[in-house]
């Protein structure tokens, strides 16, 4: 049934270019935190990544309105594109904030945190253009079990940052900053983790 | 389909009924902030405004767990119903806060928001009669999409509130406070424009 | 239907399990607050007992992928297993949150919501069980309303606890600490309402 019929495609190509551009937002954030040099248009940047991200997720959307036959279940459709779009929405949050709460320079933790980012979405932009003929489950379950290990290493990373941030006793406003910074980070790996779950599941049912 | 049956009368009339008390709680949250004055008694209306979509929502909930043919899907009914509920639930906080927090005088950028969520509420309120018989689609995701401008509006607000707080080098409480009720108030934008996602797909499913 | 064929029997159980690892969460949360000893080694239990509640999750989850009749409509169990797992994270949050932020002692507020949640869970302990034949519907809505009663209570105590920290005018450090462990506690609280939601509407559908 997969990719046989030649309309699936346009699904996959959406999905396919999804995830590309997942992966292109948390390089560019990455970069960002790595190299903190003209942050607002970096910012800015990732911004018009996030809005072609959205309209990817129109397009996905719309599509499965109109469709009647889906290549899987519509809700998994839904799921998987509004999953990866939340991924997008997180790393615009935390490359905003870097950008409005005026921040200084990076902490270790959250370049750590940029770093896992690069990972997970490599993981799922191999993943997801597997879903077109899931010929190797196997494979596929384990591109997601390596996503959720490494978001377990961006809690371990948040975990990190916090303790680090109430055990020297400092300024107020810098907790305020990078808790929320943190939190924005690991919010994106925790979305990462989402859009494996949907892989997951997709692959558990069609394989 | 629509409008045939009179049961589906009281699906929509709940719609509706929804909708003029999402509506009912912008307009009393903004004139809160515009006139600051008795705030625990404004808090107070706003909470009973929101007990009120409480009732409606489990009205509505129960009557779908109950009736077998519905004018749209289950799901689709439950989350407009849901994330209308979910409006009135973030202006509540907004309000809870602005009492809790002994706020001294809203800022500029706050008053601006409750303007914006009035909007938002007042385009919702036109368009879900319209789904009765969808016979003006394109009218009714204009009012969508207008949401939708509202909300990008509302997102450019708290930016400009939140870049003032840490522009300024003051207090940190003040910067936790208004940090914690611009994001309410942006939040219950954002829960507007889900409700105009569900009506979008409602009419491009059904039109 | 409900209990004669011997493959739903996996699913209650299941069921009963988890309902029992949030639980043994609640009471070693609650434990945890009212003697506030060893706090690095009580987080710890505390998140041994959710990586049970994951194990679960995602047991019950395969289940569901793998089985093609089900007690309950699919997405029914879906939600019921997963929003039981919301439940752990939350508590496990505020575990961790404890031990890092370095919290000297526990306010009473804070004790009060761990007890809360120590009801709110046994409340959910004596209602699932009740799944398999659903012989008392009266008495199982009963349970659910006592959770939102408890949830309720929840909401109030968190409201107090927020308005003493801005009451006194205090250490900004220690605002920003309660506040999270205040969220966090009460969150796990909105997420047993959120599970006695689901359990109403399976009662409701299927009584």
């Amino acid at each position: 049934m997969f990719g046989l019929l030649p309309k699936d495609e346009a699904f996959f190509d959406l999905f396919d270019r999804m995830a590309g551009t997942v992966h292109e937002g948390a390089l560019l954030l990455s970069a960002m935190l790595g190299d903190f040099t003209e942050v607002e248009e970096k910012a800015k940047q990732i911004r018009n990544v996030e809005h072609s991200g959205d309209h990817l997720t129109r397009e996905a959307i719309e599509k499965l309105n109109r469709t009647f036959i889906t290549p899987f279940e519509r809700e998994e459709i839904h799921e998987l594109v509004c999953r990866m779009d939340d991924i997008l929405d997180s790393m615009e949050n935390a490359a905003n904030r870097l950008s409005l709460y005026r921040i200084d320079k990076p902490t270790p933790d959250a370049i750590a945190l940029g770093k896992v980012l690069v990972n997970c979405t490599e993981l799922l932009r191999q993943a997801v253009p597997m879903l077109r003929q899931i010929k190797k489950p196997q494979e596929m379950l384990n591109l997601c079990l390596a996503v959720h290990k490494e978001e377990s290493e961006g809690d371990r990373i948040e975990q990190h940052g916090l303790a680090g941030l109430f055990e020297r006793r400092q300024d107020p406003i810098e907790i305020i900053k990078w808790k929320d910074i943190y939190s924005d980070l690991e919010q994106a790996t925790d979305r990462c983790a989402d859009v494996a779950n949907v892989i997951e599941s997709i692959v558990l049912r069609h394989a």
